[in-house]
């Protein structure tokens, strides 16, 4: 039997046990759990990593605990404008879009652009067209109405402030945003990142998500890294990327490249988060130099883990 | 006296010696080396490589023969889309736009994101509305109507292809964007690039010039780069951050890094164009895989250097 993994992430930030009721903590881990186990099962019957991590990602799109798809913040001007990507691992092929709004599903659109365009990354309501044009499902505003998140943007709007997923008094700052990365009985990896956002977010403003290197990326001779943290740090350091090339270049390991660019690099640079990575072996790494990650892994044979706070 | 230099691009693609008019080939030199010596004499004078990228890209952008700016091509829609990147190589600082119009000069606001915004990329309208901001310049749509761009766009809609640059009937294929790249005498290294994008593109396409890591990317550490190209495959690719990569993990020189990427990696990716790099002693390379390349260089105490054809 060949050997198959997958991990997920649901955003870093400052989660501490304190911060988080034991409702809400249960609630995140019975949506990791969900949403691993549908990726999962894809893989265990023979199906492509990039396919599991579309339906894994699809359906944290669906989960208003998440900064994506419905549970997206609002930006500045009350609406949600969503960025996602995904990359082949085996065909280096990808695609991406930033700023889409009413779209249930950002991953699907990326990986419509990446299958049935000849674009990697396309914005905005010119994006939307394509939406169109691919039959993919739209919604009204009030789909992707959630009270907490627009409490969230009063108060951001009320303290002028940009702010990564959410910071309400007493509340925890957090980097919303889901991806999942696998690896198929093929032997291929991918990786898929979706979000929403800041909060209370101007000027279009896109972080790292869509922006393959950046946020995404996924190459089989290397590793597949779905990340999430303060976007603008990630995009200066080519995050994504930095960790396949510490692989390829230098011949470190997979725990060894992440290690670097998220313990070292990014911590040197302040840039606060983490990623999820998986390599052709099945190796897992999921580093973050925040109090807290939502995660999960899950390889073949082995039990299902899932983690917040960093022990 | 210390070393200083800076290299240009004014794009790729099947630029052949048959296919340039004597007049034209004339025009696009005095083109270059005006807007190279901008750059040149700002460094002469101690002044900042930041400086001298903007100001040469921005000369670019003043000029019809170049697909940036004013010269910028048309979408399906028959506007223009512009987008633009800058890069600090000391602090590693970054600021790109992308879908931008009507803005004279798109260079001017990724350096206006750079320093004067807590991001790194904006986007469409929301970019535009930082741009009213900071006070940049916008002109009408007949300021950016060149009649042998609606000329592309009229023989792209006919034949229903998105083009890069332009393609029409017996005309070469070119890759239109410019970029500039330099030394400082203070050891800091900076790239720009700015682009129309592709004639005829729609659904908001996204190349690689905004893109850092993809299209732009500086470090003192490695190198500056500005590419010009199918920014598809540039964006798959990580090109600009790639060469870096093999400087700084393989102990590469500029040229040996320059070389794998343009001329093996993106080659056998089936990605054509080329980019110009410098790296913090001064070391300038050009490389591209395509019919030619409108390029130039200038160090101190050298010649001027024009090129457009392979050789």
């Amino acid at each position: 039997m060949k050997k198959y993994a997958i991990a997920i992430h649901g955003g870093a930030g400052t989660i501490t046990r304190s911060g988080l009721t034991p409702e809400l903590e249960a609630a995140y881990k019975s949506a990791l759990s969900e949403a691993i186990e549908i990726g999962d099962k894809i893989l265990a019957e023979g199906g492509n990593a990039l396919d599991a991590i579309t339906e894994s990602v699809r359906l944290m799109e669906n989960n208003e605990l998440f900064n994506a798809g419905k549970g997206s913040v609002f930006n500045h001007e009350g609406k949600h404008e969503m960025d996602a990507a995904i990359m082949d691992g085996k065909t280096l092929m990808a695609g991406a879009v930033s700023g889409i709004r009413n779209l249930k599903h950002p991953v699907l659109l990326a990986k419509a652009i990446m299958e049935k365009s000849a674009h990697v990354l396309l914005a905005n309501s010119g994006a939307a067209d394509f939406a169109k044009d691919m039959g993919l499902e739209f919604a009204p505003d009030e789909y992707f109405f959630v009270q907490h998140r627009y409490d969230q943007l009063l108060v951001a709007r009320e303290e002028g402030q940009i702010v990564l997923d959410h910071t309400t008094p007493g509340d925890e700052k957090k980097f919303g945003t889901v991806g999942a990365v696998a690896l198929d009985v093929h032997g291929n990896i991918a990786a898929a990142t979706s979000t929403g956002g800041m909060t209370n977010k101007r000027w279009g403003r896109v972080g790292d998500s869509p922006i393959i290197g950046a946020g995404t990326y996924a190459n089989n001779a290397t590793c597949a890294i779905s990340c999430t943290g303060h976007g603008e740090y990630f995009i200066r350091s080519v995050v994504a990327y930095d960790v396949s090339c510490l692989m390829e270049y230098k011949g470190l390991s997979l725990k060894e490249a992440c290690d670097i660019v998220v313990m070292k690099k990014l911590v040197k640079l302040g840039g606060e988060g983490g990623l999820i990575a998986i390599d052709a072996a099945g190796n897992i790494e999921m580093p973050f130099n925040s109090e807290g990650m939502y995660r999960a892994m899950k390889r073949s044979g082995e039990d299902l883990f899932i983690g917040i706070y960093k022990d």
